[in-house]
């Protein structure tokens, strides 16, 4: 299949470009190698659909299947790391690269471009063994507050050193390319309420709000009133404090709990990074709790990280960077809809936005490193760097996609009929 | 549950207006009726969930469950009709209305919004016995020839007393709710173009061609080369005609075959008004279809009647007007495209253009009724008048909508960042 080379993938791979690995742990020099063990490493090449990359062995020696010629090699730095990568490649690649166990060597993006392309143009899901291994976790409020606690609890101030100001942890929205992430996530919260089509004194709430950015734009700028739950406290202690510093808190509520003990009727029902993770299990709940707090005018939108067809989340990703997680197709988005005859309006992807804003992420994260270390350790730099350069890659490769789903009550007929109002510049 | 005034619903009650009913059989006058007749008339009302509306009973007598004052009254003139509507109301209305034996006195639209209203507003789905009597049709490829056959080759000329001028018999786009229908149907052409990206010079293939105007448009004002398939032999025919007198035959070829046989690879592939047709059962051949011939670069657009939720066809229509015909869910039309990581970008309901269209349609076939009443007779005309009219309250009350999906291959990163281009005026 003709490889289709992407722009945002061109630019990744610039900012990406001083991710080059390093090597922690020393080769095994003088470790034997076994017959079998050239087999494996051949045949993990062939499981990823030969990409153009090349496995070096503990010992130096180095495995290729592709005749292209490689743009990374990976590095097993010990037979231990070999055999647990076979074992469970999906889980064990995140693994060992954080301990260093596993390097690449040359270019990271290139080496994360590379596979995913491989995958997503020859890709037929296989139940891989790790799905056996890391069934997905349940959702029950109390466990989704641990989920939760372990990504968005981990401190402000290394949140702080990566995102924007405003502190948007979700997909920007671009205008234009070189837009800075600062105006793409000002544009995005403005994206947002024109498609909500917010008017002034309206009530609106807010399911999942990170750090409050969202509320206090839909109060500021759109004249509503806004509850906003969120179950992680530190977010919700510093959502609070910027409120009050800008004289909102009269407009904007941020209460600490979990969604589905929203209560109240709203004009408006907004959820932005919180679908994923809720997990399919608990969507006919979230429905239920769309439906009881919309009235008959009210309008909705849902903003989630979706794919192109049901997939289970890379075990990795569902174990150390978001418990609990799940990234719906629209098939199954719809399906939180659906019972409540909801009608969709609107669906948009925006799939290279996450990319670019993935770009700026990645870049800033890696201007501070030096800090990222001395607040954790090097295996949190490891694993961050995989995090924010794998995702990248999901996005710029069509393996992830960003869905905003709009939608109202099948009895409104208060709809513009285009949806020029949404690219009018100027507020 | 309050109900929702529409705007589109106050148009179509003044436009639909003149469709007071009359009475073509006279009432059993000295019928006696029966305690039990009563009895079933009020079932009736409440399985629609008493809307307000009375059931006048063959000797005169009326039923009422609402305390609200009627906006129409259903006349049952004959013991019969009562029995047959009561054993499979959602077949038998369509036909007793047909038959002149249930007429409407008052506003047939009144009658047809304050019904659809009630349904929509409590209606959950329950397995209507009428669906077991009337199971979908397969469209194997003859009788999909057989089931379009029998909707469109019933004569160009009857279709162009109402349609606009280049025959375009699928929901329209109104830039503003004052336009044309002319212009709407042109605006919808170039709707679809724009979202489709076509340059020129690129291949293009359309499944359910209709009378041609979509192709020739796409090839006249966007320099694409198309090949166009359809299986109405009468659609055909037409739109090779115009193809000829227009000077496009070398650029639009009209193939009257299936679109499962659609062979040779494509920049786009368009489909506006065909779902409908296909059934679900086959929308798995569809999609391999669509995988088969779109290149990696390829875009996708399918336009189709839908619904806020899996739910079967009115058996009415599924018989009489569209024999095999289904309308699908989000969930289900998405389920075409999964099996190939086709990546939805794009999703458009324009539900309240379909009402407009309708609106417009609607009128000119009132203004055309004694000339179809010469061409076939007065049982078509009365079919084809609660066709009309009861689609138009469909998408007026939100029980039926209409979406656009625009889809492109994973890997496909040309792509352009904001849907801002469709709504740039002029070209």
């Amino acid at each position: 299949m003709h490889q289709n080379k992407s722009n945002a993938v061109d630019v990744a791979a610039e900012v990406g470009g001083g991710t080059n690995d390093f090597a922690p742990a020393p080769i095994g020099a003088g470790m034997g190698l076994r017959g079998v063990e050239r087999w494996l490493a051949r045949r993990m090449l062939s499981y990823l659909h030969d990409p153009p990359i090349r496995i070096v062995l503990w010992n130096g020696e180095e495995v290729a299947c592709s005749r292209e010629s490689p743009v990374a090699r990976v590095v097993m730095r010990d037979r231990g790391a070999l055999y647990r990568l076979i074992s469970d490649p999906d889980f064990q690649f995140g693994e060992l690269y954080s301990s260093g166990r596993l390097t690449i060597e040359g270019d990271l993006m290139a080496f994360l471009d590379a596979t995913y392309r491989s995958t997503s143009a020859n890709g037929t899901y296989r139940g891989y063994l790790s799905d056996w291994f890391h069934r997905p976790r349940l959702n029950t409020a109390r466990r989704a507050r641990e989920n939760v606690h372990q990504h968005y609890d981990i401190g402000n101030d290394f949140y702080r050193l990566w995102l924007d100001e405003a502190m948007v942890y979700t997909c920007a929205y671009f205008p234009t390319r070189d837009a800075t992430l600062e105006a793409a996530q000002q544009a995005k919260l403005e994206h947002v309420c024109r498609k909500l089509r917010l008017t002034p004194g309206e009530r609106v709430v807010e399911a999942g709000c990170g750090w409050g950015s969202l509320a206090m734009y839909m109060a500021e700028h759109h004249g509503v009133k806004v509850k906003a739950y969120n179950i992680s406290h530190q977010q919700i202690i510093f959502a609070r404090e910027r409120a009050a510093a800008k004289g909102l808190a009269d407009r904007v509520e941020f209460i600490e709990d979990d969604y589905r003990n929203i209560t109240g009727t709203y004009d408006a029902f907004v959820s932005v990074g919180m679908l994923e993770h809720v997990g399919p299990k608990d969507y006919p709940t979230l429905g239920r709790v769309i439906d009881r707090c919309l009235t008959d005018s009210g309008r909705g939108l849902i903003h989630s990280i979706g794919r192109n067809r049901p997939l289970r989340m890379n075990a990795w990703i569902a174990t150390r960077i978001f418990p609990g997680g799940y990234t719906p197709a629209i098939s199954e988005m719809t399906r939180i809809l659906e019972p409540y005859s909801l009608s969709v309006l609107d669906v948009e992807n925006l799939r290279l936005h996450y990319a670019l804003t993935l770009e700026h992420w990645l870049a800033r994260f890696e201007r501070s490193t030096d800090k990222v270390r001395q607040m954790f350790d090097e295996r949190f730099v490891r694993m961050w760097r995989l995090y924010l350069a794998g995702s990248l890659m999901a996005f710029a490769t069509g393996w992830m996609q960003l869905f905003q789903i709009t939608f109202a009550r099948p009895l409104n007929n208060d709809l513009p009929l285009t949806r020029g109002h949404l690219y009018r510049t100027g507020k």
